[in-house]
């Protein structure tokens, strides 16, 4: 048990990697990883994802540890196919590397039955496998969790006690119940029901207004990941709209490299009820429109 | 906020020292707190406590930084009297050296005022401040601070941020209730009405054995510091004693070095209701007895 997924992160980047070895992360991805990976010193390898999430055959020789985010990554929340999770585990057999899999809103697959995680297609026990309650149940929680071999979690666990201990034990306690008396099951599936029509209520606004969905989920999900046109700098997007009491997620910060993209955004629809979304889509759409006019 | 006072010392410890840094400990001193240190690749210069606690005169030349529990000595309980604590900040003034005050137990002065806190008495800023919830409020609630320069607390936390973000949200907002209310307050009053009862029964029980109480504070705290005849070891004393349902601390892992003393131990009365106390005492002398004879 870990405080949140980024705690979970933070232990196994410590207990895997140091100046000598190279991590493979997704471009984009989760900034905090990019942040942890480069406190841990290693070599940091971006590998492009594109429609289907990232590339197995583009990640590079010299690779010890992968770090993915396959049901939907972060912050496009594209799923990566079957046919992708075979040749990604074959890839990190042929290299000898590691997976870790950010399993991040695994329990958001409400179009579709969830593809099979990483860590349950791999027989040779390469996969790290990382989760956390901290979304799913309430944000603030700091609740997660990693699976790996028991002598990877007996470092890990080594480490934790180190820097804080545990995870309160009232917490782990109290959503023990939750699950066991199979709350957490009702839960995700009253979730779906409102991610479905919050979902199906933005996607049709989007259409609407003519914005762009460069990526999201076949399966579910809690965001659209939206490309403006070419030229809107996307965090003074954010910064105008926040007057408006419109919200998004300016796309620059999951982008490595220097020249990154700057007209990316991510919106998600977890928060807002159905009937207020169409017209935070209008805003956004007439705050562009402004934009593109200047 | 800390997950507990663990990660207090820990987020300290990564953001004063490294291989160059010398931190001056107590000896005997919280183990986990060593563990700390020697993972953050310091010199360790251990300062011998005696009956008042550390010795300012003893804290070695090129130290950085001293780590100190002036409320109540860990493990045995002492507290630092006035003349130590102004003595130990002009030492630390000489030697241009920071503080780290661990304020272990200082709710728990139920016999006499509190001593002020050595923060309290820095007009120079070189005091970081330790405080916990977990022991006061309950046990497992992991939520303790520091109290530093802005500069520190922001060192302090963008590392915090990295390795676990926060402590649980829902926690922070509980306890600040519990405090506004008064309602900390009021336990720390009924502690100290249980641990004033204990205490005294656990005093009267010890001397009726004859059992040496090398360590206490004389404003109250939980716990006494046992030394058991030479050539008892206190390790394996606890094992024999764990099949009769008494728990005793073994005093071994508190020492630094390598001849480390075997036969202290530390003996709590904080959860043990008064009337269950003489029988356990009786328990550990016969223990102890039947180990001298054999």
């Amino acid at each position: 048990m870990t405080l949140g997924a980024q705690n979970a992160l933070w232990l196994t980047a410590q207990v895997l990697l140091n100046q000598r070895r190279q991590a493979a992360v997704e471009n984009p991805c989760y900034p905090a990883l990019r942040d942890i990976l480069t406190q841990a010193r290693c070599r940091l390898a971006p590998v492009a994802v594109d429609a289907a999430g990232m590339r197995p055959d583009a990640v590079p020789e010299g690779t010890d540890v992968i770090f993915t985010t396959p049901s939907h990554h972060c912050p496009t929340s594209v799923t990566l196919p079957m046919a992708r999770r075979e040749a990604l585990l074959a890839r990190a057999r042929q290299l000898d590397a590691l997976i870790v899999e950010d399993d991040y809103e695994f329990e958001t697959a409400y179009l579709k039955p969830a593809m099979p995680a990483l860590k349950s297609l791999d027989p040779d026990g390469r996969v790290i496998y990382v989760g956390s309650f901290s979304k799913s149940l309430f944000p603030g929680l700091r609740l997660g969790y990693l699976v790996g071999s028991a002598a990877f979690i007996r470092e890990a666990r080594a480490l934790r006690a180190s820097v804080l201990r545990h995870p309160p034990g009232h917490i782990q306690r109290t959503a023990a119940y939750f699950l066991s008396l199979g709350h957490y099951d009702a839960l995700i599936r009253r979730t779906a029901r409102a991610y479905t029509e919050r979902r199906a209520v933005m996607a049709a606004a989007l259409a609407r207004h003519g914005l762009t969905v460069a990526g999201q989920s076949d399966h579910g999900g809690s965001s659209f990941w939206i490309e403006a046109p070419e030229g809107i700098d996307t965090e003074d997007l954010a910064q105008g709209l926040r007057a408006t009491s419109v919200l998004i997620e300016p796309g620059a910060p999951f982008f490595s490299g220097a020249d990154t993209p700057r007209n990316f955004f991510r919106l998600a629809y977890s928060s807002i009820p159905a009937a207020r979304i169409p017209d935070g889509i209008a805003l956004i759409a007439k705050a562009i429109a402004e934009r593109r006019g200047s």
